[in-house]
């Protein structure tokens, strides 16, 4: 009976649809017709009713997850919805060694207690997106720790240094006579090896993680296993839009920020960064992203009223449909009583350009602390496009500039953490500013 | 008791003599008067009657040994006869990864049972120079098979990648852009952690040995124990005097061989590398090879008979003087058999030299094949002195040249084997010719 679909799994069509939306690279491609590509695996995967194994990889070393994180584990959640089996992979072994990716400094190995205590949180906070009754939660020092001194010098026999030099961050810090040391080239042998014990058909991972997801497919082929696909999402921008996520960049959110302030947060962003947090951190098929997208260039739709449905539905996602909709309602009031057009002009100002120029608030803004800083309100307004120039500025700011429903004549804002989000009128001119 | 002696050990400066006899490189060096240098542990070790620990690690690979291996073994020797105790450490474990020193190409790793045959006779051939009851015999699958994941990522952080580099051997393949294996890294690594577990005082190598016997250094002072001496013995020349003694060379004397095999062979050798015999194959201290080779320059002592000397006191080192003077013997009723004067000038001369110039004689030299080859007697002549111009040689040659005592007018002589040593008498014009 090799045509016999299995009733659990949707067409493999579908289910491309749902896998591949917003990944950033799939190895080997969809297009590619290889036995072992990803929809020849979920054909098999259909006319045998065994679910394909994906695994994702953790590091239990930053539990305090932010959106950022959920980009990958919103697709661990949509393999989970097929039908296929999740591994959540916890990497207490590898994380002995410290993986240096996107860092050109050797990190500090955790004790196994910090271990034990960050993957506890981290697996609470991973099930408010998984279900916890479909996944697989394991841990690497189960295999990790049996290996024998034999066991791992035939598995780093299976690498070069070369192949190794590869990596970009090694590349960079090798040429920049940085050091490397030896059992940071343990890292990627022991996660390729993770991909044989678990016999992945899968494996997640951001971007940044492409050297160390591929060493999975070497090992695997070594041990006469087919080698995993690679599926990579991207990294995702902050609030600002610019850099990577970060809860050190000052412009995460996380995901148990109450859902005023996620919903805030969200509403501060600009309109690009919506369709791209349309695609990462929601389910909505891109066919309906693209379709409101249309809508909204066509006029027919208000953007601020997509963002709106946005920032609904990811706060739902972390707290409830209807405390998200609380904090929308309390949204919409907070503007009403500043007087304040919801759907003023958003700009993202970087403190640097609107900094008095004392020397103590430049240290502050440049160190990153968040500490109280002076913003020059003129120069704020000549930024937004309020005012054409700083003399014109000055003028308006001595007559008076409603911030937040407040009318001030003083020359400078004082803000106390960032990123902050504020409003600004003069005359019948509107906008929102996020600070960062 | 702070200066009471012991009596077993013999006075400081009569311990240096003999141990440094030979020594190519000591770290840090005997000068040197830092707390952990040699003389300040041999000092101690007469204060507390506690020896010193000796190490010198053996791959089980390469059981045929022959006297280019026993200038070290004889340096573990010296430190036995002077009370210490010698470890005689095989290294089965570090052998699964192969140290590819000295070699561009990664070793292929021996299996367990290749290692424990050879470990075996590694040993008994080693009992011919050292004295078994004071060895220590270890493997260093002792400590390096217990060694969890952990114990080895820690290990290996202690290193860095351009650490390895340095190596001399790592840094030539790196460059060239030839493979090394991550785990040929490894090899140091755990040659250093060898000496933690043994806590040696002095650990014992060949000078192409360096890099790895100086990580035992790093090693021991990271585990708060005092580093140990690195002494290291010089590479042997083999028969020919410009050669590593190698059997892959044709210039080895193996330890096996036959005394008046092995008789011959030292009798075949120049005067310069004589000198080099004495000092690092005898145990005649320095003093008196100097005095020896004095006696020689003033005309007093022929050198043939300084050569006889040798040649008869390392036979008897591996056979017995019985059958050391019994070999002697019946070498010298040989030279008087073939009316060749014993102190017939010597040559060392390559076959490349002297081979007819026919292809296959040539390929078979190039590659190094123990073939019979043509030897063109001609050429021979004009090489060793014997003959002024080619035309004149071959008109002697025409008349007739005595090779071990058989007169003959070939053009050619055929060499079965190297190294191949003759006598060639014209008139009374005699040399010795050892053809490699």
């Amino acid at each position: 009976m090799p045509n016999q679909t299995h009733p659990a799994f949707p067409p493999v069509a579908d289910q491309l649809d749902l896998i591949t939306k917003g990944a950033a690279e799939i190895i080997p491609p969809i297009a590619a017709s290889a036995p072992e590509a990803l929809a020849a695996r979920l054909e098999d995967s259909r006319r045998t009713g065994i679910p394909l194994r994906i695994k994702a990889g953790f590091d239990p070393t930053a539990p305090d997850l932010h959106l950022g994180h959920t980009v990958l584990i919103r697709k661990l959640r949509h393999f989970q919805q097929l039908g296929h089996t999740v591994i959540f992979l916890i990497g207490d072994s590898t994380a002995l060694i410290g993986d240096p990716t996107g860092k050109n400094v050797t990190r500090k190995p955790l004790t196994r207690e910090e271990i034990a205590t960050n993957a506890e949180t981290y697996k609470e906070q991973v099930f408010k997106i998984l279900d916890p009754a479909k996944t697989e939660v394991r841990y690497n020092s189960e295999w990790l720790d049996k290996l024998s001194y034999y066991d791992i010098v035939k598995l780093m026999s299976k690498f070069t240094l070369s192949q190794m030099i590869e990596r970009e961050d090694f590349h960079k810090r090798f040429s920049n006579e940085e050091a490397i040391s030896l059992h940071e080239m343990m890292y990627p042998v022991m996660q390729g090896y993770d991909s044989v014990m678990l016999e992945c058909d899968v494996e997640l991972g951001g971007t940044d993680q492409k050297f160390n997801l591929m060493r999975g497919r070497d090992l695997q082929r070594d041990a006469g296993q087919p080698p995993q696909i690679v599926l990579m999402t991207p990294i995702l921008e902050g609030l600002d839009g610019v850099q990577k996520m970060s809860k050190s960049l000052n412009n995460a959110i996380g995901i148990h920020e109450p859902a005023p302030q996620m919903y805030g947060k969200l509403m501060s962003i600009n309109d690009d960064l919506m369709w791209r947090y349309w695609t990462f951190l929601t389910d909505l098929p891109q066919s309906q992203i693209d379709a409101m997208r249309s809508r909204v260039t066509s006029g027919e739709l208000h953007p601020m009223q997509a963002k709106k449905d946005l920032a609904h539905a990811i706060t739902a996602d972390f707290h409830s449909p209807a405390e998200a909709t609380a904090a929308a309602e309390s949204w919409a009031t907070q503007f009403q009583q500043k007087g304040v057009a919801e759907d003023a002009q958003h700009f993202n100002v970087s403190i640097r350009d609107v900094i008095t120029a004392d020397a103590v608030s430049l240290q502050h803004a440049e160190a990153n602390l968040n500490i109280a800083v002076h913003v020059d309100i003129a120069r704020l307004l000549v930024l937004i496009g309020i005012s054409p120039s700083r003399t014109s500025a000055a003028k308006q700011v001595t007559a008076g500039v409603t911030i937040d429903g407040i009318k001030t004549s003083e020359k400078h804002l004082v803000i106390e953490t960032r990123p902050s989000t504020f409003h600004v009128k003069v005359g019948r001119q509107q906008r929102t500013v996020t600070l960062t």
